[in-house]
Protein backbone atom coordinates (compact mmCIF):
# COMPACT_ATOMS: atom_id res chain seq x y z
CA UNK A 1 0.00 0.00 0.00
CA UNK A 2 0.63 3.83 -0.67
CA UNK A 3 2.46 6.08 1.98
CA UNK A 4 0.94 9.87 1.39
CA UNK A 5 3.33 12.22 3.01
CA UNK A 6 3.00 15.83 3.45
CA UNK A 7 5.22 18.16 4.64
CA UNK A 8 8.39 20.58 4.03
CA UNK A 9 10.25 20.19 0.68
CA UNK A 10 13.07 22.62 0.97
CA UNK A 11 16.78 23.46 0.11
CA UNK A 12 18.85 23.20 3.67
CA UNK A 13 22.62 24.59 3.92
CA UNK A 14 24.28 22.60 6.86
CA UNK A 15 27.19 23.92 8.73
CA UNK A 16 29.43 21.54 10.93
CA UNK A 17 32.32 22.34 12.37
CA UNK A 18 34.07 19.73 9.86
CA UNK A 19 31.78 20.87 6.79
CA UNK A 20 29.94 23.58 5.01
CA UNK A 21 27.28 21.98 2.55
CA UNK A 22 24.96 24.85 0.41
CA UNK A 23 21.36 24.08 -0.89
CA UNK A 24 20.93 20.24 -0.14
CA UNK A 25 17.88 18.43 -1.02
CA UNK A 26 16.11 18.61 2.75
CA UNK A 27 13.12 19.06 4.19
CA UNK A 28 10.56 16.92 6.39
CA UNK A 29 8.90 15.66 3.46
CA UNK A 30 11.94 14.49 1.32
CA UNK A 31 13.31 12.78 3.95
CA UNK A 32 10.32 10.92 5.13
CA UNK A 33 9.34 10.33 1.58
CA UNK A 34 12.82 8.74 0.94
CA UNK A 35 12.78 6.92 3.70
CA UNK A 36 9.57 5.33 3.21
CA UNK A 37 10.41 4.60 -0.63
CA UNK A 38 12.31 1.73 0.42
CA UNK A 39 9.29 0.15 1.85
CA UNK A 40 5.96 1.22 -0.20
CA UNK A 41 5.30 3.61 -3.19
CA UNK A 42 5.03 7.18 -1.89
CA UNK A 43 2.89 10.57 -2.71
CA UNK A 44 4.14 12.99 -1.78
CA UNK A 45 2.28 16.21 -1.54
CA UNK A 46 4.93 19.53 -1.40
CA UNK A 47 5.70 22.73 -2.70
CA UNK A 48 9.18 23.99 -4.80
CA UNK A 49 10.19 27.03 -6.26
CA UNK A 50 11.02 27.27 -10.04
CA UNK A 51 14.59 27.18 -8.74
CA UNK A 52 14.42 23.97 -7.50
CA UNK A 53 17.48 21.38 -9.40
CA UNK A 54 15.84 19.01 -11.93
CA UNK A 55 18.86 16.77 -10.11
CA UNK A 56 16.76 16.82 -6.36
CA UNK A 57 13.31 15.83 -9.16
CA UNK A 58 15.40 13.18 -10.48
CA UNK A 59 16.61 12.03 -7.36
CA UNK A 60 12.41 12.02 -5.95
CA UNK A 61 11.91 9.83 -9.14
CA UNK A 62 15.08 7.57 -8.93
CA UNK A 63 13.06 6.55 -5.60
CA UNK A 64 9.95 5.80 -7.81
CA UNK A 65 8.03 8.78 -5.43
CA UNK A 66 4.60 9.97 -7.17
CA UNK A 67 4.92 13.26 -7.47
CA UNK A 68 1.75 14.33 -9.02
CA UNK A 69 1.04 16.23 -5.25
CA UNK A 70 4.30 18.38 -5.45
CA UNK A 71 3.46 21.95 -6.83
CA UNK A 72 6.06 24.01 -8.81
CA UNK A 73 5.10 27.84 -8.27
CA UNK A 74 6.79 30.80 -9.42
CA UNK A 75 9.06 31.79 -6.50
CA UNK A 76 11.88 30.72 -4.79
CA UNK A 77 11.89 27.00 -2.48
CA UNK A 78 12.14 26.94 0.99
CA UNK A 79 15.23 27.55 2.60
CA UNK A 80 16.77 26.49 6.13
CA UNK A 81 20.28 27.12 6.66
CA UNK A 82 21.72 26.08 10.34
CA UNK A 83 24.98 25.74 12.42
CA UNK A 84 25.60 22.28 14.42
CA UNK A 85 27.92 22.14 17.21
CA UNK A 86 30.35 19.85 18.12
CA UNK A 87 28.45 17.47 19.41
CA UNK A 88 25.56 17.05 16.86
CA UNK A 89 23.37 17.72 19.74
CA UNK A 90 22.90 21.10 19.76
CA UNK A 91 22.11 23.19 16.52
CA UNK A 92 20.74 26.65 15.91
CA UNK A 93 19.12 28.25 12.56
CA UNK A 94 21.18 30.47 11.33
CA UNK A 95 18.37 31.64 8.17
CA UNK A 96 14.75 30.03 7.54
CA UNK A 97 13.59 32.01 3.98
CA UNK A 98 10.32 30.52 3.29
CA UNK A 99 9.63 31.03 -0.05
CA UNK A 100 6.74 29.59 -2.19
CA UNK A 101 6.20 27.80 1.16
CA UNK A 102 4.42 31.48 2.36
CA UNK A 103 1.35 30.95 0.09
CA UNK A 104 1.48 27.18 0.11
CA UNK A 105 -2.14 25.37 -0.08
CA UNK A 106 -1.87 21.50 -0.50
CA UNK A 107 -4.07 19.95 -2.51
CA UNK A 108 -4.81 16.60 -2.66
CA UNK A 109 -5.21 14.90 -6.36
CA UNK A 110 -7.87 12.60 -6.62
CA UNK A 111 -5.82 9.59 -6.50
CA UNK A 112 -4.19 10.36 -3.07
CA UNK A 113 -7.38 11.10 -1.96
CA UNK A 114 -8.50 7.69 -0.84
CA UNK A 115 -4.71 7.10 1.33
CA UNK A 116 -4.45 4.94 3.48
CA UNK A 117 -1.35 5.59 5.63
CA UNK A 118 -1.00 9.35 6.06
CA UNK A 119 1.80 10.65 7.17
CA UNK A 120 1.43 14.11 7.66
CA UNK A 121 5.73 15.07 8.67
CA UNK A 122 6.51 18.16 10.38
CA UNK A 123 4.87 21.45 8.92
CA UNK A 124 2.47 24.18 10.55
CA UNK A 125 -0.32 22.12 11.71
CA UNK A 126 -2.98 24.13 9.55
CA UNK A 127 -1.51 22.56 6.56
CA UNK A 128 -1.57 18.97 8.24
CA UNK A 129 -5.06 19.98 9.40
CA UNK A 130 -5.68 20.72 5.31
CA UNK A 131 -4.18 18.05 4.02
CA UNK A 132 -6.33 15.32 6.36
CA UNK A 133 -9.07 16.96 5.51
CA UNK A 134 -9.06 15.89 2.30
CA UNK A 135 -8.58 12.59 2.64
CA UNK A 136 -11.50 10.26 2.66
CA UNK A 137 -11.17 7.17 4.63
CA UNK A 138 -7.78 7.10 6.02
CA UNK A 139 -6.42 3.86 8.21
CA UNK A 140 -3.72 5.33 10.09
CA UNK A 141 -2.49 8.91 9.98
CA UNK A 142 0.48 9.59 11.89
CA UNK A 143 1.67 13.49 12.95
CA UNK A 144 5.37 14.39 13.12
CA UNK A 145 5.78 18.27 14.83
CA UNK A 146 8.88 20.29 16.28
CA UNK A 147 9.22 22.87 19.18
CA UNK A 148 8.07 25.80 16.64
CA UNK A 149 4.49 24.48 16.10
CA UNK A 150 4.51 24.10 20.11
CA UNK A 151 5.25 27.95 20.53
CA UNK A 152 3.63 29.26 17.80
CA UNK A 153 0.55 27.02 16.76
CA UNK A 154 -0.30 25.49 19.79
CA UNK A 155 -3.61 25.00 19.36
CA UNK A 156 -3.89 24.04 15.63
CA UNK A 157 -1.71 21.26 17.13
CA UNK A 158 -3.86 20.20 19.97
CA UNK A 159 -6.93 20.24 17.39
CA UNK A 160 -4.80 17.99 15.19
CA UNK A 161 -3.30 15.39 18.01
CA UNK A 162 -7.16 14.38 18.69
CA UNK A 163 -7.94 13.90 15.14
CA UNK A 164 -5.04 11.29 14.21
CA UNK A 165 -3.84 7.61 15.43
CA UNK A 166 -0.27 8.20 16.12
CA UNK A 167 1.64 11.44 17.65
CA UNK A 168 5.66 11.65 17.21
CA UNK A 169 7.49 14.18 19.21
CA UNK A 170 11.00 14.26 20.61
CA UNK A 171 11.65 13.74 23.93
CA UNK A 172 11.98 17.83 25.25
CA UNK A 173 9.24 19.12 22.81
CA UNK A 174 7.00 16.12 25.11
CA UNK A 175 8.62 18.05 28.33
CA UNK A 176 7.29 21.31 26.58
CA UNK A 177 4.06 20.14 25.87
CA UNK A 178 3.07 18.63 29.23
CA UNK A 179 5.33 19.95 31.49
CA UNK A 180 6.23 16.48 32.47
CA UNK A 181 10.27 15.34 32.53
CA UNK A 182 9.13 11.91 32.65
CA UNK A 183 9.25 10.95 29.79
CA UNK A 184 6.40 8.06 30.76
CA UNK A 185 4.28 10.22 32.58
CA UNK A 186 4.04 12.83 29.70
CA UNK A 187 3.32 9.69 27.35
CA UNK A 188 0.09 9.27 29.81
CA UNK A 189 -0.29 12.83 29.16
CA UNK A 190 -0.14 12.79 25.83
CA UNK A 191 -2.82 9.88 25.22
CA UNK A 192 -5.59 11.85 27.15
CA UNK A 193 -4.62 14.52 23.96
CA UNK A 194 -6.24 11.71 21.65
CA UNK A 195 -3.72 9.59 20.04
CA UNK A 196 -3.48 5.57 20.48
CA UNK A 197 -0.58 5.54 19.33
CA UNK A 198 2.38 8.08 21.25
CA UNK A 199 5.56 7.72 19.98
CA UNK A 200 8.98 9.60 21.83
CA UNK A 201 12.11 10.18 19.81
CA UNK A 202 15.23 10.16 22.18
CA UNK A 203 18.23 10.39 19.18
CA UNK A 204 20.93 8.59 19.74
CA UNK A 205 19.31 7.05 22.44
CA UNK A 206 16.51 5.59 20.43
CA UNK A 207 12.79 6.29 20.89
CA UNK A 208 9.56 4.56 23.13
CA UNK A 209 6.30 3.55 22.03
CA UNK A 210 3.43 3.12 24.39
CA UNK A 211 0.33 1.77 22.41
CA UNK A 212 -2.49 -0.02 23.22
CA UNK A 213 -0.20 -3.22 23.84
CA UNK A 214 2.18 -1.25 26.30
CA UNK A 215 5.56 0.01 25.89
CA UNK A 216 8.03 -0.70 23.61
CA UNK A 217 11.44 0.53 24.15
CA UNK A 218 12.91 0.74 20.47
CA UNK A 219 17.39 1.40 20.01
CA UNK A 220 19.07 3.40 17.76
CA UNK A 221 21.23 1.63 15.75
CA UNK A 222 24.69 2.72 17.34
CA UNK A 223 27.02 4.85 15.18
CA UNK A 224 30.56 5.40 15.45
CA UNK A 225 30.14 8.50 13.86
CA UNK A 226 27.79 11.19 13.22
CA UNK A 227 28.45 13.26 10.17
CA UNK A 228 24.68 15.28 10.19
CA UNK A 229 21.86 14.33 12.11
CA UNK A 230 19.37 16.55 9.92
CA UNK A 231 16.67 14.92 9.00
CA UNK A 232 16.96 11.78 11.20
CA UNK A 233 13.50 12.27 12.60
CA UNK A 234 12.09 12.34 9.38
CA UNK A 235 13.64 9.34 8.10
CA UNK A 236 12.88 7.63 11.20
CA UNK A 237 9.09 7.96 10.88
CA UNK A 238 9.09 7.84 7.13
CA UNK A 239 10.89 4.34 7.14
CA UNK A 240 8.32 3.38 10.09
CA UNK A 241 5.24 4.58 8.14
CA UNK A 242 6.82 2.86 4.90
CA UNK A 243 7.45 -0.59 7.03
CA UNK A 244 3.68 -0.14 8.28
CA UNK A 245 2.58 0.28 4.45
CA UNK A 246 3.73 -3.06 3.47
CA UNK A 247 3.03 -5.21 6.13
CA UNK A 248 0.17 -7.58 6.19
CA UNK A 249 -1.37 -7.78 9.70
CA UNK A 250 -2.41 -5.17 12.21
CA UNK A 251 -0.16 -2.05 13.44
CA UNK A 252 -0.19 -3.39 16.71
CA UNK A 253 1.44 -6.74 15.35
CA UNK A 254 3.94 -4.32 13.25
CA UNK A 255 4.37 -0.97 14.79
CA UNK A 256 7.84 -2.13 16.55
CA UNK A 257 9.36 -3.86 13.88
CA UNK A 258 8.38 -1.08 11.92
CA UNK A 259 10.12 1.53 14.59
CA UNK A 260 13.31 -0.92 14.25
CA UNK A 261 13.38 -0.33 10.78
CA UNK A 262 12.77 3.45 10.92
CA UNK A 263 15.63 3.60 13.12
CA UNK A 264 18.28 2.22 10.92
CA UNK A 265 16.66 3.99 7.84
CA UNK A 266 18.02 6.79 10.38
CA UNK A 267 21.09 5.64 11.16
CA UNK A 268 21.84 5.94 7.42
CA UNK A 269 20.60 9.23 6.93
CA UNK A 270 23.01 10.85 10.01
CA UNK A 271 26.20 9.21 8.19
CA UNK A 272 25.83 11.66 5.23
CA UNK A 273 24.85 15.56 4.36
CA UNK A 274 21.42 15.91 3.90
CA UNK A 275 20.52 12.81 2.03
CA UNK A 276 23.90 12.20 0.40
CA UNK A 277 23.84 8.68 2.45
CA UNK A 278 20.34 7.57 2.61
CA UNK A 279 20.16 7.56 -1.41
CA UNK A 280 22.96 5.63 -1.64
CA UNK A 281 21.70 2.64 0.56
CA UNK A 282 19.83 -0.26 -0.60
CA UNK A 283 16.64 -2.46 1.29
CA UNK A 284 19.36 -4.97 1.50
CA UNK A 285 21.91 -2.88 4.06
CA UNK A 286 18.71 -1.89 5.69
CA UNK A 287 17.74 -5.97 6.76
CA UNK A 288 21.50 -5.70 7.03
CA UNK A 289 21.31 -3.13 10.09
CA UNK A 290 18.42 -4.54 11.83
CA UNK A 291 20.14 -8.14 11.73
CA UNK A 292 22.50 -5.95 13.65
CA UNK A 293 20.10 -4.89 15.44
CA UNK A 294 18.60 -8.06 16.90
CA UNK A 295 21.69 -9.21 17.75
CA UNK A 296 22.76 -6.04 19.64
CA UNK A 297 19.47 -6.50 21.84
CA UNK A 298 19.22 -9.86 22.59
CA UNK A 299 19.64 -10.96 26.18
CA UNK B 1 30.24 -17.90 44.69
CA UNK B 2 30.64 -14.85 46.82
CA UNK B 3 31.29 -10.78 45.44
CA UNK B 4 33.49 -9.06 47.46
CA UNK B 5 32.89 -5.42 47.29
CA UNK B 6 34.81 -2.38 48.73
CA UNK B 7 33.47 1.18 48.28
CA UNK B 8 32.17 3.84 50.18
CA UNK B 9 29.95 2.99 53.34
CA UNK B 10 28.63 6.47 54.67
CA UNK B 11 25.76 8.20 55.75
CA UNK B 12 23.50 10.51 52.89
CA UNK B 13 21.57 13.11 53.59
CA UNK B 14 19.53 14.12 50.41
CA UNK B 15 17.54 16.54 49.47
CA UNK B 16 15.13 16.75 46.71
CA UNK B 17 12.39 19.58 45.85
CA UNK B 18 9.83 17.50 47.47
CA UNK B 19 11.60 15.91 50.35
CA UNK B 20 14.42 16.20 52.18
CA UNK B 21 16.20 12.81 54.20
CA UNK B 22 18.89 13.11 56.84
CA UNK B 23 21.27 10.35 57.57
CA UNK B 24 20.02 7.59 55.57
CA UNK B 25 22.32 4.28 54.78
CA UNK B 26 24.17 5.24 51.67
CA UNK B 27 27.60 4.88 49.74
CA UNK B 28 28.67 2.81 46.80
CA UNK B 29 29.66 -0.29 48.45
CA UNK B 30 26.23 -0.02 50.40
CA UNK B 31 24.39 0.56 47.43
CA UNK B 32 26.10 -2.26 45.22
CA UNK B 33 26.19 -4.94 48.44
CA UNK B 34 22.62 -4.63 48.70
CA UNK B 35 22.19 -4.99 44.99
CA UNK B 36 24.44 -7.92 44.75
CA UNK B 37 22.83 -10.02 47.99
CA UNK B 38 19.58 -10.51 45.92
CA UNK B 39 21.80 -13.09 43.79
CA UNK B 40 24.91 -14.19 45.59
CA UNK B 41 26.62 -14.00 49.10
CA UNK B 42 28.60 -10.50 49.84
CA UNK B 43 31.73 -9.96 51.36
CA UNK B 44 31.73 -6.13 52.13
CA UNK B 45 35.01 -4.21 52.61
CA UNK B 46 34.33 -0.77 54.27
CA UNK B 47 35.00 1.69 57.22
CA UNK B 48 32.44 3.91 59.36
CA UNK B 49 32.65 5.45 62.41
CA UNK B 50 31.33 5.39 65.97
CA UNK B 51 28.23 7.14 65.39
CA UNK B 52 26.74 4.63 62.37
CA UNK B 53 23.68 3.58 63.51
CA UNK B 54 23.04 0.12 64.65
CA UNK B 55 20.54 -0.30 62.46
CA UNK B 56 22.35 0.16 59.53
CA UNK B 57 24.71 -2.81 60.35
CA UNK B 58 21.18 -4.52 60.85
CA UNK B 59 20.19 -4.10 57.69
CA UNK B 60 23.43 -5.43 56.14
CA UNK B 61 23.18 -8.63 58.20
CA UNK B 62 19.33 -8.94 57.22
CA UNK B 63 21.05 -9.26 53.78
CA UNK B 64 22.89 -11.91 54.72
CA UNK B 65 26.20 -9.44 53.86
CA UNK B 66 29.46 -10.71 55.40
CA UNK B 67 30.94 -7.76 57.51
CA UNK B 68 34.39 -9.03 58.77
CA UNK B 69 35.62 -6.51 56.19
CA UNK B 70 34.12 -3.59 57.66
CA UNK B 71 36.02 -1.57 59.72
CA UNK B 72 34.11 0.34 63.03
CA UNK B 73 36.82 3.16 63.61
CA UNK B 74 36.41 5.93 66.38
CA UNK B 75 35.36 8.74 64.81
CA UNK B 76 32.62 9.74 62.55
CA UNK B 77 31.28 7.85 59.76
CA UNK B 78 31.88 9.46 56.37
CA UNK B 79 28.91 11.75 55.33
CA UNK B 80 27.63 13.22 52.07
CA UNK B 81 24.74 15.43 51.86
CA UNK B 82 23.32 16.88 48.14
CA UNK B 83 20.42 18.48 46.14
CA UNK B 84 18.16 17.41 43.17
CA UNK B 85 16.70 19.61 41.01
CA UNK B 86 13.49 19.32 39.86
CA UNK B 87 14.29 16.87 36.64
CA UNK B 88 16.49 14.58 39.01
CA UNK B 89 19.53 14.19 36.53
CA UNK B 90 21.43 17.44 37.94
CA UNK B 91 22.77 17.24 41.39
CA UNK B 92 25.24 19.11 43.48
CA UNK B 93 27.01 18.23 46.48
CA UNK B 94 26.52 20.65 49.62
CA UNK B 95 28.96 18.81 51.71
CA UNK B 96 31.25 16.20 52.06
CA UNK B 97 33.06 15.53 55.48
CA UNK B 98 35.33 12.30 55.48
CA UNK B 99 35.30 11.24 58.42
CA UNK B 100 37.21 8.09 59.24
CA UNK B 101 37.69 7.64 55.27
CA UNK B 102 40.58 9.95 55.43
CA UNK B 103 42.71 7.45 57.10
CA UNK B 104 40.75 4.45 55.73
CA UNK B 105 42.92 1.10 54.95
CA UNK B 106 41.32 -1.66 53.52
CA UNK B 107 42.59 -4.80 55.08
CA UNK B 108 41.22 -8.24 53.45
CA UNK B 109 40.31 -10.81 56.01
CA UNK B 110 42.13 -13.87 55.07
CA UNK B 111 39.11 -15.64 54.44
CA UNK B 112 37.88 -12.95 51.30
CA UNK B 113 41.83 -13.12 49.20
CA UNK B 114 41.02 -15.72 47.39
CA UNK B 115 37.71 -13.87 46.12
CA UNK B 116 36.57 -14.80 42.36
CA UNK B 117 34.27 -11.62 41.87
CA UNK B 118 35.73 -8.57 42.84
CA UNK B 119 33.60 -5.44 42.47
CA UNK B 120 35.96 -2.10 42.95
CA UNK B 121 33.01 0.15 43.80
CA UNK B 122 33.03 3.82 43.19
CA UNK B 123 35.76 5.04 45.51
CA UNK B 124 39.73 6.54 45.59
CA UNK B 125 41.76 4.32 43.23
CA UNK B 126 44.27 4.29 44.96
CA UNK B 127 42.36 2.12 48.18
CA UNK B 128 40.82 0.22 44.71
CA UNK B 129 44.76 -0.46 43.87
CA UNK B 130 45.13 -1.65 47.89
CA UNK B 131 41.98 -4.23 47.68
CA UNK B 132 42.71 -5.47 44.38
CA UNK B 133 46.16 -6.04 45.75
CA UNK B 134 45.35 -8.59 48.56
CA UNK B 135 43.27 -10.63 46.37
CA UNK B 136 45.40 -14.12 45.37
CA UNK B 137 43.68 -15.10 42.53
CA UNK B 138 40.35 -13.09 41.41
CA UNK B 139 38.37 -14.16 38.17
CA UNK B 140 36.30 -11.35 37.11
CA UNK B 141 37.64 -7.88 38.18
CA UNK B 142 35.29 -5.04 37.75
CA UNK B 143 35.80 -1.25 38.76
CA UNK B 144 33.37 1.64 38.68
CA UNK B 145 34.81 5.32 39.38
CA UNK B 146 32.95 9.10 39.53
CA UNK B 147 34.03 12.08 38.04
CA UNK B 148 35.77 13.16 40.93
CA UNK B 149 38.71 10.60 40.45
CA UNK B 150 38.82 11.72 36.47
CA UNK B 151 39.81 15.19 38.30
CA UNK B 152 41.73 14.74 41.38
CA UNK B 153 43.38 11.08 40.65
CA UNK B 154 42.98 10.15 36.92
CA UNK B 155 47.26 8.87 37.24
CA UNK B 156 45.96 6.40 39.65
CA UNK B 157 43.16 5.46 37.51
CA UNK B 158 44.75 4.74 34.51
CA UNK B 159 46.47 2.67 36.59
CA UNK B 160 44.06 0.52 37.62
CA UNK B 161 42.09 0.65 34.40
CA UNK B 162 44.90 -1.99 33.10
CA UNK B 163 44.36 -4.38 35.62
CA UNK B 164 40.93 -4.90 35.43
CA UNK B 165 38.62 -6.81 32.67
CA UNK B 166 35.82 -4.56 33.57
CA UNK B 167 35.46 -0.82 33.69
CA UNK B 168 31.95 0.72 34.29
CA UNK B 169 31.77 4.19 34.21
CA UNK B 170 28.61 7.08 32.65
CA UNK B 171 28.40 8.85 29.64
CA UNK B 172 29.74 11.96 30.25
CA UNK B 173 32.77 10.40 32.60
CA UNK B 174 33.42 8.68 29.37
CA UNK B 175 33.72 11.68 27.50
CA UNK B 176 35.80 13.68 30.05
CA UNK B 177 38.11 10.38 30.30
CA UNK B 178 38.40 10.11 26.36
CA UNK B 179 37.34 13.73 25.14
CA UNK B 180 35.07 11.62 22.58
CA UNK B 181 31.83 12.62 22.09
CA UNK B 182 30.15 9.47 20.64
CA UNK B 183 29.83 6.97 22.83
CA UNK B 184 31.33 4.28 20.72
CA UNK B 185 34.71 6.28 19.79
CA UNK B 186 34.83 6.13 23.46
CA UNK B 187 34.30 2.80 23.83
CA UNK B 188 37.19 1.80 21.61
CA UNK B 189 39.48 4.66 23.10
CA UNK B 190 39.01 2.77 26.62
CA UNK B 191 39.29 -1.12 25.31
CA UNK B 192 42.91 0.39 24.38
CA UNK B 193 43.41 1.49 27.92
CA UNK B 194 42.93 -2.21 29.10
CA UNK B 195 39.86 -3.33 30.20
CA UNK B 196 38.02 -6.07 27.76
CA UNK B 197 34.64 -5.36 29.38
CA UNK B 198 33.55 -1.60 28.94
CA UNK B 199 30.38 -0.63 29.99
CA UNK B 200 28.88 2.83 29.69
CA UNK B 201 25.81 4.28 32.10
CA UNK B 202 23.25 6.00 30.91
CA UNK B 203 20.74 6.85 33.49
CA UNK B 204 16.92 6.31 32.17
CA UNK B 205 18.51 5.69 28.69
CA UNK B 206 20.39 2.36 30.06
CA UNK B 207 23.46 1.26 29.28
CA UNK B 208 25.78 0.42 26.54
CA UNK B 209 28.63 -3.19 27.04
CA UNK B 210 31.14 -3.54 24.89
CA UNK B 211 32.85 -7.06 25.20
CA UNK B 212 34.83 -9.91 23.15
CA UNK B 213 30.98 -11.04 21.75
CA UNK B 214 30.44 -7.34 20.50
CA UNK B 215 28.01 -4.51 21.60
CA UNK B 216 24.91 -4.64 23.69
CA UNK B 217 22.41 -2.52 24.08
CA UNK B 218 20.21 -2.77 27.71
CA UNK B 219 17.10 -0.94 28.36
CA UNK B 220 16.68 1.02 31.51
CA UNK B 221 13.39 -0.18 33.23
CA UNK B 222 10.45 2.21 32.51
CA UNK B 223 9.95 4.40 35.69
CA UNK B 224 7.05 6.82 36.01
CA UNK B 225 8.25 8.41 39.07
CA UNK B 226 11.80 8.74 39.99
CA UNK B 227 12.06 9.29 44.15
CA UNK B 228 15.93 9.70 44.59
CA UNK B 229 18.44 8.53 42.00
CA UNK B 230 21.37 8.32 44.45
CA UNK B 231 23.20 4.90 44.05
CA UNK B 232 20.97 3.29 41.06
CA UNK B 233 24.83 2.96 39.18
CA UNK B 234 26.33 1.40 42.44
CA UNK B 235 22.86 -0.76 42.33
CA UNK B 236 23.60 -1.54 38.79
CA UNK B 237 27.04 -2.70 38.99
CA UNK B 238 26.27 -4.70 42.50
CA UNK B 239 23.67 -5.95 40.83
CA UNK B 240 25.23 -6.99 37.62
CA UNK B 241 28.25 -8.95 39.76
CA UNK B 242 26.00 -10.80 41.76
CA UNK B 243 23.98 -12.14 38.77
CA UNK B 244 27.56 -13.29 37.21
CA UNK B 245 29.08 -14.72 40.51
CA UNK B 246 25.43 -16.97 40.64
CA UNK B 247 25.57 -17.91 37.24
CA UNK B 248 26.84 -21.20 35.47
CA UNK B 249 28.80 -20.22 32.60
CA UNK B 250 31.17 -18.12 30.95
CA UNK B 251 31.25 -14.37 31.49
CA UNK B 252 30.12 -14.00 28.37
CA UNK B 253 27.48 -15.92 28.53
CA UNK B 254 25.70 -14.17 31.20
CA UNK B 255 26.94 -10.75 31.15
CA UNK B 256 24.07 -9.24 28.90
CA UNK B 257 21.56 -10.90 31.15
CA UNK B 258 23.77 -9.58 34.13
CA UNK B 259 22.93 -6.32 33.18
CA UNK B 260 19.17 -5.94 32.85
CA UNK B 261 19.15 -7.60 36.54
CA UNK B 262 21.42 -5.02 37.31
CA UNK B 263 19.79 -2.54 35.64
CA UNK B 264 16.01 -3.99 37.32
CA UNK B 265 17.89 -3.56 40.87
CA UNK B 266 18.45 -0.01 39.88
CA UNK B 267 14.97 0.50 38.98
CA UNK B 268 14.04 -0.05 42.59
CA UNK B 269 16.71 1.98 44.49
CA UNK B 270 15.63 5.30 42.23
CA UNK B 271 11.98 4.42 43.48
CA UNK B 272 12.71 5.37 47.00
CA UNK B 273 15.33 7.77 49.26
CA UNK B 274 18.71 6.04 49.89
CA UNK B 275 17.92 2.07 49.73
CA UNK B 276 14.70 2.22 51.42
CA UNK B 277 13.24 1.03 48.40
CA UNK B 278 16.12 -1.41 47.56
CA UNK B 279 16.11 -3.03 50.68
CA UNK B 280 12.40 -3.55 50.41
CA UNK B 281 12.02 -5.77 47.49
CA UNK B 282 12.39 -9.57 46.26
CA UNK B 283 14.43 -11.33 44.13
CA UNK B 284 10.55 -12.22 42.64
CA UNK B 285 9.88 -8.70 42.07
CA UNK B 286 13.09 -8.51 40.00
CA UNK B 287 12.13 -11.32 38.65
CA UNK B 288 8.71 -10.20 37.29
CA UNK B 289 10.63 -6.87 35.96
CA UNK B 290 12.94 -8.83 34.28
CA UNK B 291 10.39 -10.61 32.14
CA UNK B 292 8.68 -7.42 31.99
CA UNK B 293 12.14 -5.77 30.08
CA UNK B 294 11.53 -8.98 27.81
CA UNK B 295 8.58 -8.10 26.74
CA UNK B 296 9.34 -4.27 26.85
CA UNK B 297 12.10 -4.98 24.02
CA UNK B 298 11.23 -7.59 21.44
CA UNK B 299 10.36 -7.39 18.13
Amino acid sequence: MSVLIVGSTALDSIKTPKAENPRLLGGSASHAAVAASFFSPVQLIGVVGEDFPKKYLDLYKKHKIDLTGLQILPGKTFHWSGEYELNMNNRRTLATELGVFETFNPTLPKSHQNAKFVLLANIAPALQHHVLDQTTNPKFVVADTMDLWLNIALEDLIKLIKRIDGFVLNDSEAHQLTKEDNVFTAIKKIHKMGPKYVIIKKGSHGSVLSSPKGIFICPAYPLHKVVDPTGAGDSFVGGMMGYLAAAKGSIDTNIRRAMIYGAVTASFCCEGFGLNQTTKTTRSNIESRVKELEQLTKF
